[in-house]
C-alpha cells in the first residue's frame, strides 16, 4: 500500500484513478491538486479525497506516486513545475493519449532523482469532468505503459503494478510504437467520426432525427471535447496523418469499386471489415 | 384489426413485425412464408405465427396487408410473384433500405388491383435472422413511408397507420428523397465503418485488443451482413457515391488542416462535429 498518492488535475480519468485506488485500498492518503479553487473545494468533500492543495508542488510533497491526469499539452509543463519538489525516488506517471514527446521530456526533466513512466489507460467516454469518474473505469480495460529503454526498471514495475491493481490489463510498449498504435485505433476513428458529423451538418440537419442506432454508435465519439482532441492531434500529428492518408487510400478504393460497379470487390471489402470486426474481444 | 397479415421472408425485421403485431393485437391471423422448409417448420412453432405456407402466392391469399421483409434485391421479384394472387385492394409494403426503384417497380407491377407502398423502419442491429426479432423493435424508432404521387391515398394511410401501431414514428417522404437521406445517415456510415475495419485489418490485427469503447462503437455496424449490404449499395449506388465523394472532400480538408498545422481549423472542424452530435435526440 502506498503511503501517499497524488493526483494532479483530476478530470474523468484522474477522479476514476482516485476512486478506484480508494475502493481497492491502494493508498493510505490520496491527495489532489486542481487548478480551480471551486473544484478543489468540492473535491475536498469527496470521500475518496484525503486532502487538496493549492499548488502542484505542495500536492506532490512526500508522495511516492504521482499521477498527472492533465490534457496532453499540460503534462510536460506540470512535470517541470513539480520536478524539484518530488521526493527522491518518487514515481510519476501520466494518463495522456500521446506518449513519445511526453515520455522523453518527462524522463529528461526528472533526470534520475525521480522517475517518469508514461501510461495511457484505454478507458473513458465522450463525457468529461471528474464528476463522471467511477471506481470501475479501468476494470478489464487495456492500459499502455510506455517506458524508454533507459527508464529505471523498478519504476516501470511500480507503474505496471499500479495500473494492474486498478483493474487494467497492462500492455508495455515503446512510446513511439504506442503513438503509432493509437493513431490507428483511437485518433483516426476520432477524426472520422468528427468529420462525418461535420459533413452531415452541411446537409439537412433534420436528417439526424431519422438516424438509427448505426449512425448513433458510429458518431458517438464526435461528442468528445474538441479542445482535448485538438491537443491530442497536435501532439500526434505525424502518426495521425500517416494513418489518415492510408485510410483515405482505402476509402478511395471502395469508391472506385462502387463507381465501376465492381460489386465483387465491394463485397470483398465489406467481408474484410466484417472479419476484422468479428474478432473484437467481447465488450467489458 | 386486420383479419390476416402476411409477412414474406421474415428475418430480423420481419419477425419483429410479426411479434410486435401479435403483442399489440393488430391482426387476427399472422401468416408467414420463408424460403427454407426448415425455417418454416420452426416459425410454425412460434406463438406469434398462425400458419406458414410453402409459397409466397399461397401466403398472401386472402390477406389485406402484406409485408415483404426480403433483402432489397429480392423485393421486386417477390412483388411480381404474388401480383396475380393478391386480394383486390390488398396493401403491400416492404422494409427495404432503398426505395426509389423498388417503389416504382412495385407500383407498376400491381397497377391498381392492389397497392404497393414502400416502407423502411430505421431499426435493427448488426445481428440478422428472425431469432433476434423482438416486439419492441420499432418502439419510438423512425420509419419512412415512401408513396409515389400516384399512390392511392387510402393505401398510404393504411401503411402509415400500420407502422404507427407497431410503435414507430412515421415520416412520409418521396422515395428518391429517402434514398438521398439514407445514403448519408445510414449507407455512408456503413461504408466508413467497414472501410475503417478493412484498413485496420491490413495493419497489426492484434491492435484491436487494445481498443477502447471508441473504436468498438465506431465500427459496430461493420459487423453487419456483407451480402445484405452489397445489395443495398448496388441498389443505392448513385446516391452513396455522391455522399461518399463529398465526405472524402471533407476528410481531405481535415487532412490538409492537420498537415498545415492549422489547429484553429482542426479545432473548428471538431467543434462542428461536436455541435452536430450534441443535438442527436436521446437514445430510445
Amino acid at each position: 500500500m502506498l503511503e501517499q498518492l497524488t493526483i494532479l488535475a483530476p478530470g474523468l480519468i484522474g477522479a476514476s484513478v482516485a476512486r478506484a485506488a480508494r475502493a481497492r485500498g491502494m493508498a493510505r492518503r490520496i491527495v489532489l491538486w486542481a487548478r480551480r479553487p471551486e473544484t478543489r473545494l468540492v473535491l475536498g468533500e469527496q470521500g475518496w479525497c484525503s486532502a487538496t492543495f493549492e499548488t502542484p508542488e505542495e500536492a506532490v510533497e512526500g508522495s511516492e506516486f504521482v499521477v498527472i491526469a492533465a490534457p496532453v499539452d499540460r503534462i510536460a509543463p506540470l512535470v517541470r513545475q513539480i520536478a524539484t519538489r518530488l521526493r527522491a525516488g518518487a514515481v510519476v506517471c501520466d494518463v495522456g493519449s500521446v506518449k513519445g514527446e511526453i515520455c522523453r521530456l518527462g524522463h529528461a526533466t526528472l533526470h534520475g532523482s525521480a522517475h517518469f513512466v508514461g501510461a495511457h489507460p484505454m478507458a473513458g467516454s465522450e463525457k468529461k469532468g471528474w464528476e463522471h469518474g467511477n471506481a470501475d473505469m479501468f476494470e478489464g480495460r487495456p492500459c499502455f505503459v510506455t517506458p524508454l529503454p533507459s527508464t529505471h526498471a523498478d519504476a516501470v514495475t511500480k507503474v505496471v503494478g499500479f495500473w494492474r491493481d486498478l483493474g487494467a490489463q497492462v500492455v508495455t510498449v515503446d512510446p513511439d510504437r504506442h503513438d503509432e498504435i493509437v493513431a490507428h485505433i483511437s485518433h483516426l476513428p476520432q477524426v472520422i467520426a468528427s468529420s462525418l458529423c461535420a459533413f452531415l451538418a452541411t446537409r439537412d440537419a433534420g436528417w439526424r432525427n431519422y438516424a438509427g442506432g448505426g449512425l448513433r454508435d458510429t458518431t458517438r465519439i464526435a461528442g468528445s471535447d474538441p479542445k482535448l482532441w485538438t491537443a491530442i492531434l497536435e501532439e500526434n500529428r505525424d502518426e495521425v496523418l500517416r494513418a489518415l492518408r492510408h485510410f483515405q487510400d482505402d476509402l478511395e478504393g471502395f469508391q472506385a469499386a462502387l463507381a465501376n460497379r465492381d460489386f465483387v470487390e465491394v463485397s470483398a471489402r465489406l467481408e474484410r471489415g466484417h472479419a476484422y470486426r468479428d474478432k473484437f474481444r467481447p465488450s467489458t
